[in-house]
């Protein structure tokens, strides 16, 4: 088969009125950005705010393995497939960050006959949110820095400024640096680092924040560092809220594409789903539901992470309430949790499936534990052998849980309108009764413990002593009702990496929380967590070039 | 009067298909971003290569001082006023940084009734060109160390890095960094930097490049470092010349937008003015010649530098021939070029309006010596007096030059015309001979003693020692064709600020060279350069906000 970029440019992309007009959207709500791109204006969104919500649907997955589960594929794949099936449809993505893209993986717009388009737009700079978001995060850390050079009237204890900078490339370089040398003239030195974008705060913010007013509201919440005394530090004191809310003003609408199908594709957003909540925004997810009577979304990471934090974090917030949720499983990504090394993907293994589906069958217990019905959604890959589809299905069925095998990688919609029936009979169902894990008043501990118990059965929680006495602190400052945000390993119910399956009754350690005020919740990190990646041996970026024709080649 | 934001929000702009239609640019050769913003396709420009060039005016300035001359204010003024006598006009200006913009000054997209709109796109993201650049730029300084940290198998000196990392922020604490701490799974510790993102080389390449090929070829020309052997690095050798080129290949179209008075407007590329040689895109500028019968422009700073640099470099390097040159004089300017100070400005001081002429003097005996004819446009602030304005109408008219008032601030195109008249009149009259002020064959250090002492009637040049044994290096290494951009105070004709009017004699200290192999150049610092501004104790930012109504405030 063509590779994601061959297929995505031989693609004929209708106008985006057109696509637009399938949501019912005018044409005079579109702020284009080219031509088969554009961005939902802010006064239209307000015009919908009091229509009713159409149904939401979740796509997760098992826990990731080097396999590859096609979490974004199966989104894209299902949308089409709900389309096809005479469905009012809109579909809910993340937007790619360019460091992964020029580093290890190349583009994030599903694959095969899957896929956003423009794909090649969509990796790249797309319509400049990531971009606004670096330099809302730069401008704030720049005010920062430059209060504390002209007098530090704040007090700001420059051993304690919890705010780094952001770029949106993998640079392991930048990861600890010292800042500020060279004399007076150039500030005070002092330890600082950078993250990739989507680890930065305002990311999250802005994910999370219901209009322009909240989105300021939020900045200037974000807390950037301690005084000598102590006490906590905003964005709003340093006076940086207003210009970075302006330097966002335009990337906070929702952007709208198409599949290669022609079916509506809000993405928009895309924060870490580790020390984030890893979903794509609220505004975009809102709007798609005032527009569409299925939305169907996804979050990142296994269910363990995605799913959980998409219900207690953005749920929560935004006062949503799914319908369904798909639990996407590869044989392959089964086999690896039963115990298969990569190189030995190729080799029929029931057994081995059979052993992986432990994982499966604790997310699926999980996703139950919130009230959302689910349908797994086997992701076909041509190695699959009858009898490992076979042995999926049937330790489904002793579930009660229904397993459709898709085959939209491949056949596009045409691969998934069996899932597309099932997903929309069961959101039809009524059966739903969304609950978030835990109530707003548990505290920030017992929070960290339900999760690790409910959703990890982790048998202990160790939380390290001065993690505990932060979160106390916070508790007592008026920060107990956030929720918690895990950055946990998501390899693993645990927080061991290589302790595949289904573990139970590990000790999960809390190193160390971080406050996330702006965004609204409590960062609990279990082992260590990169907010930098770096490049590989061989980046991708030595691949990626113009063609003769002026096309991209590289992306994948 | 009302500010800047305040008459651009009260405008009413013309769809951008219109604007284009005015010089017959079909509407599907625009990529819209938004309702007023366009990119011109380069299948559209491609088209254009073999029809015969408009007109080229250059607006310059005398020696700027704080009391401001109004550069772009006159170049978006004078295109309005030769389309109100009918002729078929496009401005091509530079695009603003975003950090100035939340720094010292505000906007930069012109002001009063003189301005390029959407003034607040063009000054925030507009469409994300700068962003690109970062992008790319950054790219090359991760993959740079990536390569270093892999093993280093082209043996770069990490103590001999030419390449610094860049971002559109003021912020002074980038200046001088160390990156690469916290242990071997974070690359090498070494000493680096931040430029602001308008001083990256890769900007400079963008505006001078012809197409996408060249631009990948000037983009894998760029030296990074050296060798432990002293030989140079180029970003080819790191393999970063191709994805670097996908990431700047939307940026390397030009962008259409439009005056208050709908006047075809392409704002594209804004280098630095020291480092860099401070002009819009080559292909902006050609491309508008190609469409209209003239083109008004503009450089940096200064004539000393900015027109030098625009004729030197610009026009050499794209095969400009310029047909007409406006100094834009103030009364103000020349008063404090005469030793008055700021507080002192409006007070009549005819004496002092006589002495600053010396100033212009100088200014208009340089651009002669291009051989481009040239108008006086004398930029008219309210405080003027009579006698004041027909002091410097007596001294041009002893020097055999035009000098004509525009209010173009206060009345728009209307406050032009006569310059506009007499500008076109200047353009069509054929007395037009340019040539650069040196030829390609002279030395690297020939050409330097060129501009230093025709132009800046420096009385000696006194080169640094390692930097004349730099020089020669290059020279041998093949590198002896290119011209030099001088990085130099744009205060005085000198290297020394507080050397206003019209010194000579001077001794003009080179005290750094830096090769920009890449943008096709070889800079000659003279003097302090600051390449990454510091935000002031009360930055702009902390007034610039949305209001009720959703619309920036603040910007000015």
């Amino acid at each position: 088969m063509a590779s994601d970029i061959e297929i995505a440019r031989a693609a004929t992309l209708k106008p985006l009125p057109e696509i637009a007009a399938a949501l019912d959207i005018p044409a005079d709500a579109l702020e284009p950005y080219g031509k088969t791109k554009a961005k939902l204006s802010g006064d239209y969104i307000a015009t919908l705010k009091d229509r009713p919500r159409g149904k939401l649907i979740l796509v997760t997955a098992i826990s990731p393995t080097p396999a590859g589960e096609g979490k974004t594929t199966t989104t894209v794949g299902l949308g089409d497939g709900l389309a096809r099936i005479g469905r009012k449809v809109a579909i809910c993505l993340r937007e790619p960050s360019l460091g992964p893209c020029f580093g290890m993986k190349g583009g994030a717009a599903g694959g095969g006959r899957a896929q956003a388009v423009p794909m090649d737009d969509i990796n790249l700079h797309f319509t400049g949110d990531f971009h606004a978001i670096t330099a809302a995060h730069n401008l704030l850390a720049a005010m920062l820095d430059n209060h504390i050079h002209w007098g530090n009237e704040l007090r700001i204890d420059t051993r304690r400024i919890a705010l780094r900078r952001v770029l949106d490339v993998n640079d392991r370089a930048l990861r600890a640096v010292v800042t500020g040398l060279g004399g007076p003239a150039n500030g005070t030195p002092r330890e600082a680092g950078f993250d990739i974008t989507v680890a930065s705060e305002v990311m999250a913010i802005l994910c999370l924040a219901s209009d322009l007013e909240d989105l300021q509201r939020r900045l200037g919440n974000i807390v950037v560092g301690e005084r000598v005394d102590r006490s906590l530090v905003t964005a709003r004191e340093l006076g940086a809220d207003g210009a970075m809310t302006v330097l966002l003003k335009d990337a906070f609408q929702p952007n709208l594409v198409q599949t290669l199908e022609h079916t509506p594709t809000f993405i928009h957003g895309g924060p870490f789903a580790n020390i984030a909540h890893g979903c794509n925004s609220l505004v975009a997810t809102d709007t798609a539901l005032r527009l569409a009577d299925y939305v169907v979304t996804e979050a990142g990471f296994g269910a363990d992470l995605g799913a959980e934090k998409f219900f207690d974090i953005k749920c929560r917030k935004g006062g949503l309430s799914p319908s369904a949720a798909v639990l996407v499983a590869t044989v392959r990504a089964l086999k690896m949790n039963g115990g298969v090394e990569k190189g030995d993907l190729g080799v029929e293994n029931v057994a081995a499936v059979e052993r992986g589906c432990a994982n499966l069958g604790r997310h699926i217990d999980n996703l139950k534990q919130f009230g959302v019905p689910l349908v797994v959604a086997i992701n076909h890959f041509t190695a699959d052998t009858e009898a490992e589809l076979a042995a999926v299905k049937a330790f489904c069925a002793e579930r009660g849980v229904e397993a459709v095998l898709a085959t939209h990688w491949a056949d596009g919609g045409a691969g998934t309108e069996a899932l597309a029936r099932s997903v929309a009979a069961l959101a039809d169902s009524g059966e739903a009764d969304f609950a978030p894990l835990y109530d707003d008043d548990l505290t920030l501990v017992e929070k960290i413990e339900t999760v690790a118990r409910k959703i990890y059965r982790a048998g202990e929680v160790d939380i390290d002593k001065a993690a505990r006495a932060q979160l106390e602190r916070w508790q007592e400052a008026g920060h107990d009702r956030l929720p918690v945000c895990m950055a946990k390993t998501q390899y693993s119910f645990s927080s061991d990496p290589d302790q595949l399956g289904a573990p139970e009754g590990h000790v999960l350690k809390v190193r160390e929380v971080r406050l996330s005020a702006g965004a609204g919740f409590v960062v609990a990190i279990c082992g260590s967590i990169m907010t930098m990646p770096g490049l590989p041996r061989h980046p991708a970026a030595l691949d990626i070039r113009l063609n003769e024709d002026g096309e991209i080649e590289g992306l994948f």
